[in-house]
């Protein structure tokens, strides 16, 4: 028995797990759960069998997310996280590579590097937008691009023309569209216009369920045959599904909180304007080398590296927590300044 | 945008889906959880953030599995459902191809077409039984064999001196319990003997966790750590690590849960005799073509292929379940010898 090599290249993946009364590192929403919404779930549960295994490909759950959509539960698919969906588009398609845009979320490099796929990697421009033009160059002989809009971590919408140029090329573009509800703008309509795109979401975010493991991709009918074809039968469990359906039931309740995220988000951003890029998400890209001196405040963020050498990313807390960062990071410059 | 042939060359994994009022196909427990046990997971849930992502590593499940068997968690990893471990065990050690001993759990397989990786088959006995001096002429190239005791669809446990045989070659042998509590034999404490041995256990079977997704291995640490370089991180969630939790404690229920089906198993067997093989499960093995006679009677059994055409594999269910399933068979005994 020997561990293989590919296997010991990979550093495991590490958060930072102290324990520190502000978290802001995983770009989770702050606001957990209403009672009452759990209270809905467990509702749902007692009526449900443990002891049988979950539909095949998740019926329940796709059904009452095209039901949001208003589209067939053939242009849904579900998995345990938007993790497990991303695991299998990197090798869905033909094609000798898969094409991302770092500075980008790392789960698409992990996952093809663990496949044993070539990234072809076309950077950001300066501005952080992708340059459409490079990537369609390249896509030709990719099975797919990988494109994160609004990005992370740069927190930025993607432009739709750019998009749009990948798109034309007919390769399978998977658009990770995991911070939407935070953006106001979403390109998920043009399945109906490109059977190459996947639209993917996740209820990791805005919709506070970060713990319970549930993300979806929107596209066509294809693309989600295909996908079920080679995907873990049954691995959507009742508990997850019940809450997926429980938790769509009360968009207006999203959206209220989305509401204060993104005011809270423009609060932090006025008050370091100067270091601090527009956001379209629940995050804020900050040019701050403040990671250590954060961490010692008990406030944990992201500590960015590469080209983002230097840089740290914040996730929006609740209000007491974003305003012990703004004292933190007021303190952090007059530290800086004077020292 | 091509799907991959590969892709396409896979037929969906297709389960029985009509309603039929007994369900004797996938070798669940006939029992749900008692309300009392769900209320305290709920009790659980009520206490824990939905909005924060779960343990990387899934700590909070691994600990309480290893207490359970006095391990450490470093010799304990959980996945989503056991399939989630397969999936990576068919993959993590250096080896040409993966060996298994069909008839038996199809998944070893499908994960290692699904990657790409050769299979090579050592057919299992006249009497079920491995071949351990075989298996072990054909392990020193490959990666892992995989072994299941209880073997399913046969039922059958393994002999110990055979898996032995393989085990002393050094290669990896995973040794698929996932109906050892129904056999009240298991093999885990062997994990401290031989560092190549990996057991695979589930809570989908004996702990009507079926519908929840929740299975785990024991190993040896420098295999855990392996698994965890490569794994999802976060692939468990919160509510099943809740459920896993609770349902250990309660584990007088599962043992007398699990004395009531085998006592049905052998009433049964009993009542046909003739056409049964013993069962070392919760399920039995039987040489009646009986599969499209049961459907007509509302009754799901599992039709088997291959060597074993011509026999159904039937899970234990209910009592009342289980005199229908009698009564059906007997008449189809009776229309078969007056036919």
């Amino acid at each position: 028995m020997r561990v293989r090599e590919l296997v010991k290249s990979f550093e495991p993946y590490r958060v930072e797990e102290g324990d520190y009364p502000v978290r802001l590192d995983k770009n989770e929403s702050p606001y957990d759960l209403p009672n009452w919404v759990k209270e809905e779930i467990f509702e749902e549960l007692r009526e449900l069998s443990f002891n049988r295994y979950p539909h095949i490909t998740s019926m329940p759950a796709r059904e009452a997310i095209a039901d949001f959509y208003g589209l067939s539960p053939e242009n849904v698919a579900v998995g345990n996280g938007g993790d497990e969906l991303i695991r299998y588009l990197v090798r869905l398609f033909e094609g000798g590579y898969v094409v991302t845009t770092p500075p980008t979320f790392s789960m698409y490099y992990f996952y093809a590097k663990l496949n044993g796929i070539p990234v072809l990697e076309v950077p950001l421009r300066e501005d952080f937008t992708i340059d459409g033009d490079a990537i369609a160059e390249k896509a030709g002989n990719a099975s797919a691009v990988f494109i994160a809009s609004p990005n992370n971590p740069t927190g930025n919408l993607q432009p739709e023309e750019e998009i749009v140029k990948v798109l034309d090329t007919g390769t399978a573009v998977v658009l990770d569209e995991a911070y939407a509800e935070f953006a106001g703008k979403t390109l998920w309509r043009l399945i109906e216009e490109y059977p190459n795109l996947i639209v993917l979401r996740t209820f990791s975010k805005a919709f506070s369920l970060a713990g319970v493991r549930a993300g979806y991709l929107l596209a066509n009918g294809e693309i989600v045959d295909a996908l079920y074809r080679v995907k873990s039968p049954f691995s959507v469990g009742v508990m997850t599904m019940a809450a997926v359906k429980v938790v769509l039931r009360h968009y207006d309740l999203v959206e209220r909180r989305v509401a204060k995220i993104i005011g809270e988000r423009e609060r932090i951003r006025r008050a370091f304007r100067e270091f601090t890029y527009p956001s379209d998400a629940n995050f804020l890209l900050m040019r701050l080398n403040a990671y250590e001196f954060l961490l010692g405040k008990g406030i944990a963020v992201r500590k960015l590296a590469g080209r983002l050498d230097g840089h740290i990313r914040v996730t929006v807390g609740r209000k007491w927590e974003n305003r012990k960062l703004i004292e933190a990071l007021r303190e952090f410059l007059e530290v800086r300044e004077c020292g």
